[in-house]
């Protein structure tokens, strides 16, 4: 059980790869959630579109936005 | 508009003061976001319980974890 | 108004696209700001040099260097 | 020399010690930063009014927002 | 499998709990790792001295300094 | 001295350089730690294997995996 308290359930959407870094989309539910890992990880994990995954972000990382 | 690609719609509901952080817990549909703010940020805000906030996170520091 | 403690207003100088990110440099009076962004990002907000931004960063990611 | 490549040259101005974090304000010109880092880093530092310190921030941790 | 290219295993040394956040430090080998993050995600890990653990570090969040 | 509570000195393995970012691993003893910093950042500090560098990480960066 890893710390972060935003772990939300999804399916690997996209997965464009650059030289050094990678960006994935993750559909969950209704929302899509963007993360740009290195290459290297998205090889490692082989991600696919179709993948069911988890979207994890560190609580200190979220900002709030009131308009 | 921030350059963040995650942007997420919902409300507060709970917000916890300490003496430098603070914890805010936004809902969004069936989804609950934690987020650590400094107290100053959540007093600038004057964030209560019912507040129609964002979640904004950058893609940077979006996680994916493939069971 | 988004709670990130550290927001400066400046100008975008040059904006370098790579095939998943971006790095914009943004003059702030005479200080300059490196930020790197997802390419998907740097289109969606259509940066270009002379475009009058906000550099935004939480206080969480500011390091104290002490000589 | 450090990788990071926003490096602000400036003077504590008010230090505030939570149990677990603190929050230092530094000026850098007409700039203000808000620095959220551990209660132990500002003590080893011996952080106070005054100090010359460099505010230092990664670029991935820089946010664009074009109003 | 996380994305995160820095896993650590080591085994907890102390756990300081404050009002928010908890600072938790962690024994790898030789090294010494110090992890800020909400007390609430130390409290659901029951994190206490002895426990073994991984450090995670995503690698966008590592600096280098060269000297 | 930099606040970041997790700076381990060690040894550059590889450098890998994309368009705008670039990947390098770095040898702490029998760990291996991969950051992701700007092709920029890179270059100004012309990082090549052999170097001897400190890998530098905020404690707000490290997340706790107990399995």
């Amino acid at each position: 059980m890893i710390s972060a308290r935003n772990q939300f359930k999804g399916k690997v959407k996209s997965v464009k790869l650059g030289e050094v870094m990678a960006e994935v989309v993750v559909t969950v539910g209704d929302l899509e959630f963007v993360s740009a890992i290195t290459r290297t990880s998205a090889e490692a994990l082989a991600l696919k579109p179709g993948d069911e995954v988890k979207a994890v972000i560190k609580s200190t990382e979220v900002l709030i936005d009131k308009p």
